[in-house]
């Protein structure tokens, strides 16, 4: 009865109080409350709106239906970052080693790949040994050892968001700002963290394509963390192509251990940067942009962020030695290069077409049991505006067999446009949203 | 993935074709469907709407997901009334007998009560011996030989009906007019009718209390009737106050049976002859109006309607000399007259705190599992006009004991307003609608 009540007043337009976000999700974890009504008031949610005390209300419940993490004993800065999802971005993997040796704590849960965006686990675990699942014990022990813990959500960590995550994927209730931010948010308050960094993409590959809509989600998100004592800073940027060149599991983490080295892709270095120098800043743990810039410098160049890797790595069983030998992370038995059909600009490398072709090829999912191949994939050197020549080539594809390179030739010929003209990209990074409002981003 | 497109459609406000309806409804009733994503559905309906044609699309779906009556045999006129419900409406009772005594088939399948309003099979079985579970081929024999039948919806009729209303009784999602239309014509309509005549409510009592809701409803009810070709006549009627006196199971049979020998309350002989004779002329079973009330009154004053009434129930295993002995019906064992506390005008005889109060003594659910006891309830002889002096028995509280006698008294002092001016209630019957428009009615 409870939950039919609450059902019909959301249903109205009425608002729920936190008190009855509480006791609704904790009947709902207990399995008292069932999928049913908790769909169809998703569903009301999704129509009606959540006002920012009941998404508040909502977020602390399900933070509050697991554990969490302890906050760092010896007061270090802890600070994690969190991506609303994209094509090619491999940050996570080059941000969490590179924040830790500049010497914040980085507790970094991830997710993984679902349609056409890649996850975070799923390119970790193509390192030969490494695991993943790890439980809140073991992740304290290595934030205190090693500075960070690249990990996927325990069972610990708000059991009401899974339940109610895999709700939404089946009754079409994802795309609901205030639901993305208390999922979002359940989950990255569970760290005990000081400083919360948020990367949300806009363009055609990102989940919410419209500037508007994403500006609001970063909004919500940051009031939810004040409320916590938690900053949280978020950074608008491009997902209007990849993210980098390498698109498939194996060979974006090799591409994000050459960026740990100050080798990778300009827009993965700069954007990796860009996030860290906020995180470190945030955390307080460096005293503004420029000196957290300079120590990421160093760490790159010294080698101590490729070692912080490698000390991950070996940390979570997998074997180091993929540092300075990426050629034992998985190979694709075929690579083919792919070519300009006809010269002229590159007008779009369009991120869901390749996202969907990493699919395609088996490095992705479409359903969360599917198995996946880390070792296929796309390295695309062409990037939206440049000039190319009929013939000189724009990509590599990587594949398990000659049916999968025919693939991923289909794939990459629908998503690389070449035409007279290009329009102009979207900025990498366009705006910065802080507690004190939305401003241009002008720093790189 | 079938059920998530269409979810998402809905969401998005469009419309699903006739073939994903088909397709839905049949893997819903498969179990391929889950619950929870039907609830979804559900509640994006709700929001969205349906428009004319989805909703005949669902009602034929819906319809297809089980068996039907076969047509009479003989080619003789198949009628029913439906009623969106209210409180002491036992015009049913009335109805079916008298109509089938005039020589039309009616093959009544009717509901139970839940929440405030009654329901008729619950009234029937106050009837020792009384079945109302009956097979279609129970239903069709008896049809055959006695010319009507009072049942229950069997599993084989609309069985994805019967799934999807109990969802929308557990997820807020009941008040939606496409929904309401669409699940009550999938029934009848599996009655194989050539007619069909709703009794739709209005005023406090009532479902949909809005008078422009009501008319919407009719209007989409009489085009899926049309389109089927089963001429839907309606007539809106007043639910602002009980109708008749009785108000309680056993005692609304009681009644019922005095009304079938011209002795009942005057608004439960005018809507039954009413309904009636929509009933007998939509079906062809009477040339006009005129004729249709001439021959009700006949079956009236000579018994054959009371004696068909008797044959019906014969039929299914009751106890037929209850016509001649209403004492037979279970007897409550306390009762007690209510007074006006105070001199006045009856201002008010609220409905739902009348059905509430029944529930309340026992006789009426609030859950589908709960048991009920026929005998409790009111007979409420004031109406709303009246003019009544302090201390003149307003009432009659039928209870199991003395508790049961406070909690009534308690109902009754709620419901029954007094007062030094009373508002004109609604017209007994206001407005007729057809497949020609609506136009106030004006026979009585």
């Amino acid at each position: 009865m409870l939950a039919y009540r609450l059902i019909e007043r959301k249903r109205d337009g009425g608002r729920l109080e936190a008190g009855e976000w509480r006791a609704l999700v904790r009947a709902y974890v207990a399995g008292h409350v069932p999928d049913y009504q908790m769909a169809a008031l998703l569903m009301a949610i999704f129509w009606r709106g959540l006002d920012r005390s009941e998404t508040a209300a909502l977020t602390e419940a399900m933070l509050m239906s697991g554990a969490s993490l302890p906050k760092a004993p010896d007061g270090l800065p802890r600070v994690d970052k969190h991506s609303t999802g994209g094509v090619g971005d491999k940050v996570s993997l080059v941000l969490a080693p590179l924040v830790a040796a500049c010497g914040a704590q980085v507790p970094m849960m991830s997710g993984r790949g679902l349609g056409h965006t890649g996850g975070t686990l799923d390119k970790l675990e193509a390192i030969p040994g490494l695991r993943t699942a790890l439980t809140l014990a073991e992740a304290s022990a290595q934030l205190e050892h090693v500075g960070c813990v690249l990990m996927g959500q325990t069972d610990e960590i708000a059991p009401a968001d899974r339940g109610l995550y895999a709700l939404r994927e089946a009754t079409a209730t994802i795309e609901s700002i205030p639901l993305i931010a208390a999922s979002i948010m359940s989950k990255k308050l569970a760290e005990g963290l000081d400083a919360l960094v948020l990367d949300v993409k806009r363009g055609s590959g990102s989940f919410l394509p419209e500037l508007d809509r994403v500006l609001e989600l970063a909004r919500l998100m940051i009031d939810l963390g004040a409320e916590r004592g938690t900053t949280v800073i978020a950074l608008v940027t491009a997902m209007d192509r990849p993210l980098g060149r390498a698109c498939g599991n194996a060979l974006e983490t090799e591409e994000a251990i050459h960026a740990l080295r100050g080798d990778g892709p300009p827009d993965l270095m700069a954007l990796s940067y860009a996030l860290g120098a906020e995180m470190l800043v945030a955390a307080g743990a460096a005293g503004d942009e420029e000196e957290a810039r300079r120590r990421m410098e160093i760490a790159v160049s010294t080698g101590t962020a490729a070692a912080k890797f490698a000390a991950i790595i070996e940390a979570q069983g997998g074997n180091p030695s993929v540092i300075d030998d990426p050629a034992i992370l998985p190979q694709a038995a075929e690579c083919e290069l792919f070519a300009a059909p006809h010269r002229g600009f590159v007008a779009a490398v369009e991120p869901r077409i390749v996202g969907r072709g990493v699919v395609a090829l088996g490095g992705g999912r479409t359903r969360v049991e599917d198995a996946i191949d880390p070792s296929v994939g796309f390295v695309i050197t062409a990037k939206p505006g440049d000039w190319v020549d009929a013939s000189e080539p724009l990509a590599t594809i990587f594949a398990r067999d000659a049916a999968g390179v025919a693939l991923g030739r289909a794939a990459l010929t629908q998503a690389i446009r070449i035409a007279d003209e290009a329009d102009l990209p979207l900025p990498l990074i366009s705006h910065r949203i802080s507690a004190s409002g939305v401003e241009r981003y002008s720093r790189t």
